[in-house]
């Protein structure tokens, strides 16, 4: 069968259909539990979550599901950033804060020690698979990870970015095409030089790297899977198609800005959170593009704008929150994941069946 | 078969492969009926072409194959620069022309009448194929062209190109996702927006538009040819593969960049010609990026570097050179058209065997 290769059976899925561990609140255990139950790899974004977030969302998806699933985190980035930076991003950012009747917010720097903490309770809750986000760990953590029989799966975005995650010894590696929405996952170079579409990525880095590729970007359907399995990748990794899924966490402004959006609307910008990202373009990206060179790098600048951000929502302002979105917005359904997941099936197995 | 659908029986070609139109040289007679005789659809880019050299190429392509082939011609801009932009762009290429031993161009305004007389001749010489890039034509253009049985093929980059193509008459829309190489297509906005991936733009447009959708961008091999069915494209349009091809009258130093290439080098530029396109990042580009805003507008910037790069191309110097390539230079091959078009036909006829 089409849906049958290396990466399922590595895996222990039945589809080749991964749902993207988005950070933030959108994957929730209940959303992660459809993926899985419905024979995909549902992912929980534990990026932006404590230790204790963690493990408790860790063991309400055991209580979802039996079937395989996988956390993704990120690899700590600690910028050097002065002061000064940070003052004037805090001036740029003073009428939203002013507006939304917020004060400035205290930065604490971010803990190395949370991956580290994350680490271990991947292992020890045995999770079944870990994916990371923005760069490679060290190889004594993929040791540990695999000797407990965890597999491990790299972010890359470039074919140089995914022999860096094959030679570190990943067991599969997302191959992030430049149609993706959220976080540009490159940490090899400048982000501008890998936006490379998924049409031209998967090939060149299936034919690069041993390990199975996995296609992310601009995939939303049937069509898109199968498309991504043909150009040689073993599997499909889906972020907007699951962010208006039913079980999904997202703010109700983002799953809006989604559904009724289009194709030329989701842009790259750094605004909010000091990394290239791709969203649904509003006033927050327009009125701060102009200081976007000069913000703190991540994981400063997220900081900075989250309370701005959740308050948006709170008060219903769409134009100041970041809406991430792929580039294929029109594609967007708003089903339960289970629909999502056996439309693919069933609309794949048409077009198979058609030639 | 998977070869067989309504765009191929409406080109009267045998496999959903068409070579794309890329002006400047690369689409030589023996080129274009190469790919014709092999089963495509070979097109001649005439873009910068004069009448009698048009009338010529069509007449010895006829001479070379009895297949269907198509001419691409681009819809006249004649934009408004002013002298004190030409005297900035000319004093920024100054050191390009005293290096390569060149003087001043006179240039002369692109006359509307070229597009006029190209159309004429399309009709006399009953060409079975016209397409256009830059824009739409009028629609009696159109209406005429379709009078004498010639299939009308429009480009975009956005749904929105798609209906516009679609509403005035085009038979068939080539939609060119940001993975292409050469020239943007883009013809309404900015260009930014409308720089959507082939796997997310080929889905959108077919949902949209009733006409057959041709897909182009990063497509390289069968793995991308049949991706490109499976997102629900007629055909696949292919410009990159064929610059490398045999018959290809690229100037070397393009093949060899492209060849030796890898997918973080192309980027988007306006500096060789007004107008962004995509080409392997070289010396040029670097030097000239600053002035990128100041530049003027296609065609008159072309004109302004017409010379440095043939020039540059003659003293081989590929650093000052446009080297115009897709996303995807690691798949190039630089083999017959003939042996492209086989090889993709065989791939693809495993990959389905294989499922």
């Amino acid at each position: 069968m089409w849906y049958e290769n290396k990466l399922t059976q590595d895996l222990g899925i039945k589809y080749p259909i991964i749902q993207a561990g988005m950070a933030g609140g959108t994957t929730t255990p209940e959303l992660v539990a459809a993926v899985s139950n419905s024979g995909g790899l549902g992912t929980l974004g534990a990026g932006y979550m404590s230790p204790e977030q963690t493990k408790e969302a860790i063991q309400e998806i055991k209580q979802l599901t039996g079937q395989p699933f996988g956390v993704n985190i990120f690899i700590p980035e600690i910028p050097d950033v002065s002061e000064e930076t940070i003052e004037k991003a805090n001036e740029w950012l003073r009428p939203f804060r002013e507006e939304l009747q917020l004060t400035e917010p205290e930065i604490k720097k971010q803990a190395a020690s949370l991956f580290e903490k994350q680490i271990a309770i991947i292992l020890e809750e045995r999770v079944p698979v870990c994916s990371f986000t923005f760069g490679v760990p060290a190889k004594d953590i993929i040791r540990k990870l695999k000797k407990e029989n965890i597999v491990v799966i790299g972010t890359a975005t470039t074919v140089r970015e995914a022999i860096i995650n094959e030679e570190i010894g990943m067991d599969m590696v997302v191959m992030q095409g430049s149609e993706a929405g959220g976080h540009r996952g490159t940490f090899s170079g400048p982000f501008e030089k890998a936006m490379i579409g998924t049409m031209s990525l998967i090939p060149q880095a299936v034919d690069h790297v041993n390990i199975p590729v996995i296609a992310a970007g601009g995939i939303m359907d049937g069509r898109g899977v199968l498309a991504a399995l043909t150009l040689g990748a073993g599997a499909a990794q889906m972020g907007t198609a699951f962010v208006t899924s039913q079980e999904s966490g997202a703010k109700k402004q983002q799953k809006e800005a989604i559904l009724n959006g289009t194709e030329e609307e989701p842009m790259i910008t750094s605004v909010f959170s000091g990394k290239p990202a791709r969203g649904i373009q509003n006033e927050f990206m327009e009125r701060m593009a102009e200081y976007e060179n000069e913000l703190p790098d991540y994981p400063v600048q997220n900081a900075l704008t989250k309370e701005i951000r959740s308050e948006a929502a709170r008060q219903n302002r769409p134009e100041w929150l970041h809406l991430w979105s792929g580039q294929s917005p029109r594609l967007s359904k708003g089903q339960p994941a289970s629909v999502i997941i056996s439309d693919i099936i069933a609309q794949v197995n048409d077009i198979i069946k058609e030639r």
